[in-house]
């Protein structure tokens, strides 16, 4: 069983300064071709601790994948490094990179410096994988001998997140290319509405009843809702995938309207997709939310199909102005009400022209609430060709985590809603 | 100079499925009463992996802080590495953290199994920090004898984010009691608007002649700005924060109104700052920006006080019937222009009746963009009591990267308009 290491290197992620994103992309493409990450490892830009890092990690893995730095800012500090860890003899210019780099500098205008070209200077032992959203390149080592009698492989990436990430798809052949993989199918569903310790008894025969070759891993996740992966090893991928498809289908009467999607689907893609096929449009009216839910709709490219836009109606005055809210509501039930998130959704419906709207009212904290009304209480509201409901949720969490709850149990609802109009368009 | 290092364990890391945000916190925690972290690692849900990780960072470090592995769900697999690694011949009950255990289950209507009443079960020899946010307490080890002849000393902190952090502040006094740190004293100004690369030219004779024993430290973010932080070791408070201020002193005048705050200041708690205490509001239209704008607002404790709320117009149909956009405008400079933008600005801040507006229109990517308008196009629009301005820029990056520019460049704008606004008002 292939086992993997990453190390991200620099001072900026061991002060605390920047947050290592890096660690947690290339274990998830690592995983999605069946290779087990051991061990992360973060160092920073320090020549001796860099070499006894990764020195210890190539011997005890088959694959370790490390970022930063590189470039003329870190002194190349990583590549000098590598060179002395794998007993590089001398370097050269590699000259694809060499052209990559000073299409970009042209581009932006800059002068073809030393310090600019030098990041296409590598050591002699190494292979290069073109950089395409940046200037480092990427290198490859295979060091072996009795240095290394386990024979690992080293890739040295950039440390920017984007350039790093856009490598991978490039690593991830390279792997493929050298080891002998078991190949590995995963399969998930999405499903959003059921917590997890009632899924794992709703689902606890099914469970058991899997075959013994695949895996089941329950992936929560408070945006998106609670992922249930199966894994199979080994086999051809059509007739491993279709067993995998045969299980689910055993599933989802279980689950009924709580699976939404599968693979990598979330909350606002499926949403966004449904709109698109029915050539429908959504708006939203938010409150504590504070324009999270009109964000996760405009995360989606291609948005514009059905997406118009948002209120944010954090002042009473802003729901009763631009909303429509009547001010007797707001006096009689508060702003955190029944009433006041229909209208809201109704308001922002009738002024947008959409098909479909989503309003939320709720108390995210940590002020503001009490006993009827205490923080994580929110109303939420659905607009439709037909109709307009509303319902109403506790959470306990924080400010952060209540409004992440509040947004995604909305786009949710908006979900269900959706689902059932479009159902019933069809009978 | 004492070593740190951070230890964060679960499977959940590094198969990719969270994202480790504790190191980070931790981190900084440590960096402000002056400790370096020098290592950080991850390592899975298996006692031999964390029994070797943990030793190793106790052989070579001062101070390990190791979160997660904690709970019924984890089988409680730190806890028991830890008994292991340190010796402890016994364990037993802290009634403290039994009596917080049990009110939370109280609270929640949840029986009292042995699973949670066995999360006070702690080794004999460490010492409890209780956890206040949840129910595994804090442990805290100081191992030494033969084993580990340079006394380090461990904390053992939860997982779960909101709990690690929320113990942070107990566990860095413990940490002050028992450590005799140079005190360290970092002052930071808060910038926008000046690159690094130009910023470092501007203030180099300064840099350049700063006392021996100021250090300074560039600490950039696309959100926030340039940070510039002098830190100085030793010495007695007051006298060591005048020297700092001192210093400070000479740069302002250089930097002008780069500069907007100090410490943890960001722009939208900087702008709320000055809205408050002037009585004044303000509300947003935002398009390409998506809600952006209006997350950071309402990110800061009692931005009711000064913030109304926006209307993203992400279709053009809205910026017309909701924003009073001109189709005249859209049809002749489209969407993504001043007059558009200006509109914008103007128009929402007469729908809801704010003292200042800020709006934005651009083109975020990856698509959209045009030879005249290409992706990374923004124009930002700001209205105030006195006046309608707009200005453009063009940045370079992928969607995400393009949108965080939008949004911190939109908030300077504004901060300028409003900093120049309230001055006149003084004279």
């Amino acid at each position: 069983m292939l086992k993997a290491a990453i190390c991200t290197i620099g001072d900026e992620i061991l002060i605390g300064q920047v947050l290592d994103t890096n660690s947690q992309n290339i274990s998830k493409a690592l995983g999605d071709i069946g290779i087990k990450t051991e061990t992360m490892l973060s160092v920073g830009d320090d020549n001796g601790k860099i070499v006894s890092g990764i020195a210890s990690l190539l011997h005890s893995h088959n694959i370790v994948i490390i970022t930063g730095g590189l470039g003329p800012t870190k002194d190349d500090i990583t590549k000098k490094a590598l060179a002395e860890i794998t007993g590089a003899t001398g370097w050269h210019i590699d000259e694809r990179q060499e052209k990559i780099i000073t299409d970009i500098l042209d581009k932006r205008g800059i002068a073809h410096t030393s310090n600019n070209i030098g990041q296409a200077l590598v050591p002699d032992n190494c292979k290069v994988i073109l950089n395409k959203c940046g200037m480092a390149p990427i290198t490859v080592y295979r060091p072996g001998g009795d240095r290394f009698p386990n024979h690992p492989v080293l890739y040295s990436l950039p440390g920017v997140p984007y350039e790093a990430t856009g490598a991978l798809p490039d690593i991830m052949q390279d792997i493929r290319n050298h080891f002998s993989l078991s190949d590995i199918y995963h399969k998930t569903l999405v499903t959003f509405g059921i917590p997890e310790s009632i899924m794992s008894d709703m689902i606890s025969d099914w469970e058991a009843a899997l075959p013994e070759d695949m895996k089941l891993a329950y992936l929560p996740d408070p945006a998106i809702g609670l992922r249930l992966r199966l894994s199979i090893y080994g086999g051809k991928r059509e007739e491993e995938q279709a067993r995998i498809d045969d299980e689910f289908d055993k599933l989802r009467p279980v689950l009924g309207n709580a699976v939404y999607g599968s693979g990598n689907d979330n909350l606002e893609t499926v949403i966004g997709n449904m709109l698109r096929t029915a050539s429908m449009t959504v708006s939203a009216a938010e409150s504590c939310t504070g324009g999270r839910i009109s964000e996760l709709f405009t995360s989606v490219p291609g948005c514009s199909d059905y997406y118009l836009g948002s209120v944010t109606s954090y002042a009473n005055s802003v729901k009763r102005d631009i909303l429509g809210v009547r001010q007797e509501t707001l006096d009689v039930f508060g702003a955190v009400s029944e009433e006041c998130v229909k209208e809201m959704a109704a308001g922002v419906r009738r002024i947008t022209g959409s098909d479909f709207s989503v309003a939320t009212s709720g108390i995210a904290g940590p002020g503001g609430g009490s006993k009827d009304k205490p923080v994580g209480t929110v109303w939420i509201g659905i607009a439709s060709p037909d109709r307009t409901t509303a319902v109403k949720y506790v959470f306990s969490g924080d400010r952060k985590r209540n409004i992440v709850s509040f947004a995604s149990n909305a786009l949710n609802r908006l979900r269900l809603e959706i689902e059932n109009y479009i159902s019933q368009l069809r009978n």
